[in-house]
């Protein structure tokens, strides 16, 4: 049976921006395991209520649900051994934790400032005040004044990511030769900013811009075909 | 024969201080290898023109001459690979590398605007010219103005480890439940610190403070036990 995955949608039902979801989307095909994504809005809380809780990914695996992007990461791995590793031991484990970390509590702000209002204005019309009540209060202010011009966003970028940018010199991926769970971890965040925006967070001679061009690439393009909202 | 490892000394030659060669102490003792230092001061280049160029760590084994705390440890478990691994893996190898530049391109700075009077004022008086010379190009200001108070210091420490933390909330130490090079990257730029000045640069409750005594306690206390400058 096809695997399930609930998927954060914008107005456009085809245009997937969660960055929790993009790195399943991406950790499925690494494991070449099919998936049907079923689109989802922060409306929708009785759809996934199944799950216990309200945040999506949720993955339905057969008869097994599974939610919260690391928990299914770590799910795919024990289920799947014989595919591809997303985790490599205990040192693999490690790497990855410290990119989402690092993807959450250091560039997540820089990108949300540079993105908020196309990401606000990308949502279902339904999903809006929950967007735009949540957010004011994590923020402490209206979205319109979190929001921050290119440049600076694109400035601030250039700080927070710069020892991925160091690594990025070393190899292709940020997991060696090859990428994995940690790669996907961080291209969530790309991915969230690319759907709903056309913000430009790195410059071209940047080695994570490279990077960025290789993951969209990946599985035929599975990223780089994605649909973006209109702008 | 003994490996023998020239290390930067202060005015007391029994003041080690150099992140780098932390970072290989620890990674011999990770081996069970005993080492025999041998006290170096920046104006000492003669000394170690033998390795063609002119920084510290520089190891001896046997005919063997490394330099460069990286290419040291990878010396170190190619060499020495029936002992326990430094790195373990193509992702083994990306976290410490990742470690170590959020180490050299995001903490040093904090740290350096903590300490740099106090590094200073350790130096041998042979040493303090060259050092203050350098480093003022390279900050391009005064040492006296390049330091900042101790609370601001904290306070810019606290955000710069912030992914760091997150990780060590999850396991004992950076590579899991056992230290190895990753831990030892970070770890060397703590006792660079510790070594010459009393500045508190973590808050008791951060866990990264007990990462750090849990750190100085390895090896039967090989770093806690370290001589420190006469405040």
């Amino acid at each position: 049976m096809t695997i399930k995955m609930y998927d954060l949608a914008g107005a456009d039902p085809a245009v997937r921006f969660s960055p929790y979801c993009w790195r399943i989307r991406m950790a499925l095909a690494h494991k070449g395991l099919e998936v049907e994504t079923i689109a989802w809005r922060f409306s929708d809380k009785d759809a996934i209520a199944f799950s216990g809780q309200g945040l999506v990914p949720v993955l339905r695996d057969g008869d097994t649900i599974v939610h919260d992007s690391w928990a299914i990461a770590e799910y795919l791995d024990k289920t799947y051994a014989d595919r591809p590793r997303l985790m490599d031991g205990e040192q693999g484990r490690a790497l990855a934790s410290l990119v989402r970390h690092i993807a959450q509590n250091v560039l997540l702000t820089p990108i949300a400032k540079a993105i908020i209002m196309d990401l606000f204005h990308a949502l279902a019309p339904g999903d809006q005040p929950y967007f735009r009540d949540s957010r004011e209060k994590r923020f402490g202010m209206a979205l319109e004044k979190f929001q921050i011009a290119p440049d600076a966003a694109l400035a601030q970028m250039t700080i927070a990511v710069s020892p991925l940018r160091a690594l990025l010199k070393e190899q292709p991926f940020l997991n060696g030769r090859h990428p994995a769970w940690a790669d996907y971890c961080l291209f969530g965040s790309f991915m969230w900013a690319r759907n709903v925006s056309d913000v430009a967070l790195l410059a071209p001679d940047d080695p994570v811009y490279a990077w960025r061009e290789q993951m969209l690439d990946l599985f035929d393009g599975l990223a780089r075909k994605s649909a973006r909202a209109a702008g």
